[in-house]
């Protein structure tokens, strides 16, 4: 079986040799800008080990997946234009370096480019395979549209919040895993284990995201602390704080969120203290922890020998303790 | 045999029962907003009308066909920020009703619901006419990359203004035409000369186009005469100009489309004088003819009898005579 390692370097390199046949290098060239910029390829990596449990055999998704991350970047280069995002990965946003027109344009022809890597799909898996893929699709846009409708909201629930981000990030997490038990052999009932698998984990993922930003070890985690206190983003702990919270707690973090009459620290700093008066933080801990048992437990119930699941449980436990 | 208004009319109730099983109204609006503006549905009909060539059965088409109309509209919406178009079809744009961010998101959820809309296909079809679709998608953002590039030039000339409206408009009006083949049952051949059919007509009707906004009957046209001079588009006529005409002439429709010196009927004008002087008008309509009668060539060539041709005759003929 393939180790998490390699399978990003088969993704890396698959996306190296894509061939851009296109004609246009101003149209091409951002594509390429975004898709150096690096990342985990989170979504294709779990997809080629969904595939190599079933399979001792994955090259035939491997071009197909590696359409996931070039959707996900394409999600990526719209969604920094919608919220302004000047930075990503270190490097200028592709609407900062070129500009607006250019990031929507070389953002659609990643749509299709993506539709071009599905359809190096053999042709029997094609419209299964596709059929999850853009399921999920319309799914991160109809999430996009909640997190952008959140941020005019005055008040969005634990149960809005979750339904966002099961929208935005785990519903694709999901399918690239479901798209991988395809690719693999799997039947219907073991590919509906590992959608369920991803969904928790995706679920899981961004609420850790949304608590490191707070808590997280900056050396580690490489972003400055409390970032999406100082852009205003309705995150888990200020959707949990809101929920939990008296009258008074919640109407002083509104005011806090809102108020620009601060220093960037010192609004960090309160809200912080905000957070830990209400033991938000430990209470979203406990419930990443319930997203990672549940998704164990979805793995657990594929029907293929454990030996072959440990790649996948190895991720989600070092997933569950990560810092970063 | 299907006429050409029940076919439009077979799209518009396609169009009509689509169902936007999303979950978020306000993603879904602006794209229901943009497919009820009308239009004259010339991609999906045209391929429906392929379809009908090779086969009395067209079911099977109408809603992947439909998906091609989807995808139309996503560019249009995506092409009027761009273009900061306020104005499409007599009605405000996306982004000038909504904002720029949610006709970004709308238009890109319209990219997967043509995915959607082709998924309906037969599967043993679905690899075929995708990859056709596709492959068209990718060469209309080159075509409007195109396009963005010719606005800053200094120069464009006629071979690069051909491949532009080549990629931007005829590659998808020629998909559409192979895709409906494709589903009627065509052979490779056939469904080779329904797409040069397509990509002549496609080219013809665009021109025309550039001629009916200078020279077209504004009754009938329905659009302010010159709107092209004074958006300062490089149209064929512009370029052909630039052609043919001696240095001074060339220097004056230069300085002529970049002042603001004078008053839009004036500079409509004296653009529209220097092309009567150049023989821009006739020369152009001549090679509009050309592409409709290389397009009738190649439909002459599909192994079909000309009884079951009339109908793309004859709306060849009707483009080839429209003043609208």
């Amino acid at each position: 079986m393939f180790d998490q390692s390699a399978l990003k370097e088969i993704v890396n390199n698959a996306i190296i040799n894509l061939s851009f046949d296109i004609g246009s290098d101003r149209l091409i060239d951002p594509v390429k800008y975004v898709l150096s910029m690096g990342g985990k390829r989170m979504r294709p990596v779990l997809s080629l080990m969904a595939c190599n449990l079933f399979s001792d055999k994955i090259d035939h998704a491997v071009i197909p997946v590696t359409g996931i991350e070039i959707f996900h970047n394409f999600t990526l280069v719209h969604d920094d234009i919608m919220d302004n995002a000047r930075i990503r990965r270190g490097f200028p946003t592709v609407h900062t370096k070129w500009n607006i027109n250019q990031a929507i344009l070389s953002g659609d022809v990643m749509a299709f480019i993506t539709n071009e890597c599905f359809l190096q799909s053999p042709a029997h898996l094609l419209p299964r395979v596709l059929k999850v893929f853009n399921r999920a699709a319309i799914e991160v846009c109809a999430g996009q549209q909640l997190d952008m409708d959140f941020e005019r909201a005055t008040y969005v629930s634990q149960a809005d919040y979750i339904r966002m981000i099961g929208l935005k990030t785990a519903a694709l997490i999901a399918a690239s895993l479901k798209i991988g038990a395809i690719f693999g052999g799997a039947d219907d009932k073991d590919a509906g284990h590992l959608y369920e698998y991803g969904k928790n984990l995706g679920l899981a993922f961004q609420i850790q995201d949304d608590i490191l930003d707070v808590f997280g070890d900056m050396k580690v985690f490489g972003k400055t602390a409390g970032g999406d206190i100082i852009e205003g983003k309705k995150t888990f702990l200020y959707v949990r704080a809101n929920e939990t919270g008296s009258f008074d707690q919640k109407k002083k973090l509104q005011d806090l969120y809102a108020s620009n009459a601060f220093k960037p620290e010192d609004k960090i700093r309160m809200v912080t203290e905000l957070y830990e008066l209400l033991d938000v933080k430990s209470s979203s801990e406990k419930i990443v922890a319930d997203y990672f048992k549940d998704a164990l437990e979805h793995l657990g119930k594929v029907n293929i020998s454990r030996e072959r699941k440990e790649g996948l449980i190895g991720l989600t436990s070092s997933l569950a303790g990560r810092d970063q």
